[in-house]
């Protein structure tokens, strides 16, 4: 059928397509990029989903004011400053950029992507420099995903190589910053993503959407939704095969993996815990209960100490309002039955086993409700005293 | 009209109310007391208001099993434990304990409540072996209000006396527990009001749940709902006098304090904020938006920090899903404007304003929707390390 294969590096694996990043003092490390570009030699077709906060920030307005369906070939990204809550100002702020940036390198309805801190006009002058220091011809993939990061503590990028039957190739590949919900800090979950395959615009549409359903809206961090959260895609075209299964595999395998790094650098985490609720009496349900338990903080800090009991679990599941009744329930630690109705006081031996699992970086909590046949998974972590550290002292 | 005085102590100044409290090795602490009771020479008519989670604990269950308006005379009440989750066991191993407790007190209808840790049983000889130490004829309610804490630092209890015009007097009186949501670590939050006033049923039951949601409804520390919440309203009528509105006043006065107690010891909180939003469309989105704020964690995390930034207040009310707009939005930090459509980028001045207003320990956070006229406050309170330490290291 197809071969999916993961690449070294990042985004500049991908046919016909340029980025990299500069520092405009943005950030006092000097080392480290504030401003990135990712371009393409011919235009493209793009979709994108953004941050369902009413409060969107300046960019997306701007993005959202190009007509349906419209084609780019720049996307210009900042980090430090979110635009949001600028108002018209912030919009006419990226208007003079855009035009400023036309001046130095022929664009084609270049769109802007920002992070950083909310209430504060964009430093005009600052992110205009970076046309004047930026190689419009690099690829530097690293560069420009470490120039995005906020409080990320790592940088965030994979690429992949689909190859068909007929030994046609076509690559996808993607950066990506955020270490909290899709919203620590303000600090916001961007992530890019570029393909050379020749995917109709229908197509991407549509497996941007499924892909960021299985992937960023599925992990939470703290339970906040930035006003900036944007996944793009941006397909050039340039390879002239596609296959959609192996593209939708591809993206969403891509996709998910970068949220999962999302997780594992959440702020001050060290644990990354799936939960799986099953047995709900709809999808609606297992949802709600599995995305209150990913949030709660009560079960993130029982993470934190590792502590086995599973009444947290328990009444989380209770408190979250779905059908539920004490009697049908199991909540599983891994493979390890820890609650049922026959079977409801921890004993040493499984709480032993109970805290063994626990002291893993990873694993997976389920609750079967036992009342039906829908399940849903999402992914979370714990919370510790870094994390209201890094929060308390954001923007100081 | 009337006059509310606020008196010493607490339940003793109710007539024909007894209470206190013993240890019986639930709790290391000795001189500590882990059972406590609330007893009334004659019965009691009853009123209830308990958690809304689905796994109500068996406390909760017994209750509900009397018949609608019965009367009682005996309220037993222990920490440590919670009884929830305990299946047909728990509500066994109540009806085991008020057997024995007929033995040595003539008994009405015993009710109980619990707290503390979900999914173990009750350990039925402890707590039995409370009735051989209790003096039932006590009336100690600095005993029973500090038998009843978890992680709370402070006993909570407040009694005031209503005086009529014709020189008619009765008391009402509440002792109270719990440092979190209405669920700290599972430790629940509790709250026991007594009377002495000769307040029809029907009265009782409304005032209660009035006066639940303009205090106990209003406050979150961690946004966590536990199985035993419970507040309760005992009158026994021994006064032989009643007012309505007076009654309604001092009960709402008696339970809005001590809710605001509960706050103050937010486990780990050092702050009491209030989150003021007014010009919403309606009462629900007023409420929806009031409580996402005193939910956040990067509100909470940000008060903490004492971070005059008033971006993650916006981006929250944004992220609420209520009904906004930027370009119509107001927030102020106490009298101190702070944020509207002229007036969005925190000048130098304005930020160390703010930045006094911040270091108080109590203040106010205004949020003028400005798209209609319906209001609503909740109250919260910061997020520091000790939260996570206290929640971390419960059950150890």
């Amino acid at each position: 059928m197809y071969k999916i294969t993961t690449l070294e590096n990042g985004l500049e694996n991908v046919e016909g397509f340029y980025c990299g990043a500069t520092h405009v003092g943005m950030r006092p490390d000097t080392t480290q990029g504030d401003v990135a570009f990712i371009r393409s030699e011919v235009p493209c077709d793009i979709s994108a989903v953004f941050t369902s906060n009413t409060f969107q920030a300046a960019p997306i307005k701007h993005f959202q004011r190009y007509p349906q369906g419209f084609q780019t070939d720049f996307v210009l990204i900042n980090a430090k400053n979110a635009n949001a809550m600028t108002g018209v100002q912030g919009l006419e702020d990226i208007e003079t950029i855009m035009s400023t940036l036309s001046t130095k390198q022929k664009v084609l309805n270049p769109v802007m992507s920002s992070t950083g801190v909310i209430g504060y006009r964009l430093p005009i002058d600052k992110i205009t420099s970076a046309f004047e220091k930026l190689d419009f011809k690099s690829k530097n993939s690293h560069e420009a995903s470490r120039a995005i990061m906020t409080t990320d503590s790592f940088k965030k990028e994979l690429a992949l190589r689909v190859e068909l039957d007929d030994g046609s190739i076509f690559n996808i590949a993607a950066i990506c910053k955020g270490a909290g919900m899709i919203n620590p800090a303000m600090a916001t979950m961007l992530c890019f993503v570029i393909t050379d395959a020749d995917i109709p615009k229908a197509d991407m549409d549509i497996l941007l959407r499924d892909s960021t359903e299985q992937s960023f809206n599925r992990i939470s961090v703290d339970g906040d939704t930035s006003t900036n959260d944007t996944v793009m895609l941006l397909a050039n075209k340039k390879s002239a095969t596609y296959h959609k299964k192996a593209f939708s595999q591809a993206l969403e395998k891509i996709m998910f993996e970068l949220a999962m790094m999302i997780l594992k650098d959440g702020e001050g985490a060290n644990k990354l815990v799936s939960f799986e609720v099953k047995g709900a009496k709809s999808i609606d349900e297992a949802k709600t209960a599995s995305m209150a338990l990913s949030n709660s903080l009560l079960v993130k800090t029982a993470l934190f100490g590792e502590d086995p009991n599973w009444g947290r679990i328990a009444s989380t599941i209770g408190a979250s309002g779905i059908t539920c009744d004490d009697r049908k329930l199991s909540i599983y630690y891994d493979d390890l039955l820890i609650y049922s109705d026959e079977f409801r006081e921890l004993d040493k031996i499984r709480e032993d086993k109970a805290y063994t699992i626990m002291k893993q970086h990873t694993f997976k909590v389920t609750c079967d409700i036992g009342l039906g046949d829908a399940s849903y998974i999402s992914y979370g972590c714990d919370l510790s005293y870094e994390y209201v550290k890094i929060n308390a002292e954001y923007r100081t």
